[in-house]
């Protein structure tokens, strides 16, 4: 496992985009529309930013912006074995929010975790 | 730059770090008393999750608890050059909490900059 990415919920991804490019000496590595989100994707060494930018009202996204304004919403940790993972994190009573991978941002397969059962972090495995 | 590690706020550093090092099969690689708070460092890939336990009522960590919960607190991205990083902010007008790197957990040279100017995340520059 490896720290892949920290998720950002703003208002404005191209704007902090640009700030973090120049902030952190990075750049933008992948850009998409996806499940409602502008998603950027900035890469910092061997992990990233993703920054997520609801484009309408619904959505956790646009819930999570209006409730707590802009932030870190979550922590993804990168995996070659994203079942496997699963099945541990259920095997240690820990409340799966996707019971299976489903397909995320850039093509890869992605599940959380509830944050009820990690310390408040709502977690996400992801395989590339 | 690399993204060196995301502090985590919690109420219990000892159990959630046995459940993480059991979640992502990490190990814990520092411990200490820190400024008035237990530091748990577990090692991720490169990258490290800071686990920042209060042990007392005051302090930025136990506020932050009271207030949000436990949870991801910050955001840190290593540099040889935390003076050159800190002089970078500053020119793209970002407030700095500290004009000066100051001593963190860990012996490392760290320096925060304001959560208004970096779309809601607490940012942490970290020499080590």
């Amino acid at each position: 496992m490896h720290l892949d990415h920290a998720g950002i919920a703003t208002d404005d991804a191209a704007g902090l985009a640009a700030l973090y490019a120049d902030l952190l000496d990075c750049e933008v590595v992948h850009e998409e529309e996806f499940d409602g989100m502008r998603v950027v994707f900035l890469a910092v060494g061997d992990s990233y930013l993703e920054l997520l930018e609801p484009l309408d009202d619904e959505g956790t996204i646009a819930r999570y912006v209006d409730g707590n304004g802009p932030g870190i919403h979550h922590l993804a940790f990168a995996t070659d074995d994203i079942a496997g993972a699963l099945a541990r994190a259920r095997d240690l009573g820990v409340e799966l929010i996707d019971e299976e991978p489903r397909p995320g941002a850039w093509g890869h397969e992605v599940a959380f975790l509830h944050p009820r059962d990690t310390g408040g972090i709502l977690v996400e495995f992801v395989q590339h």
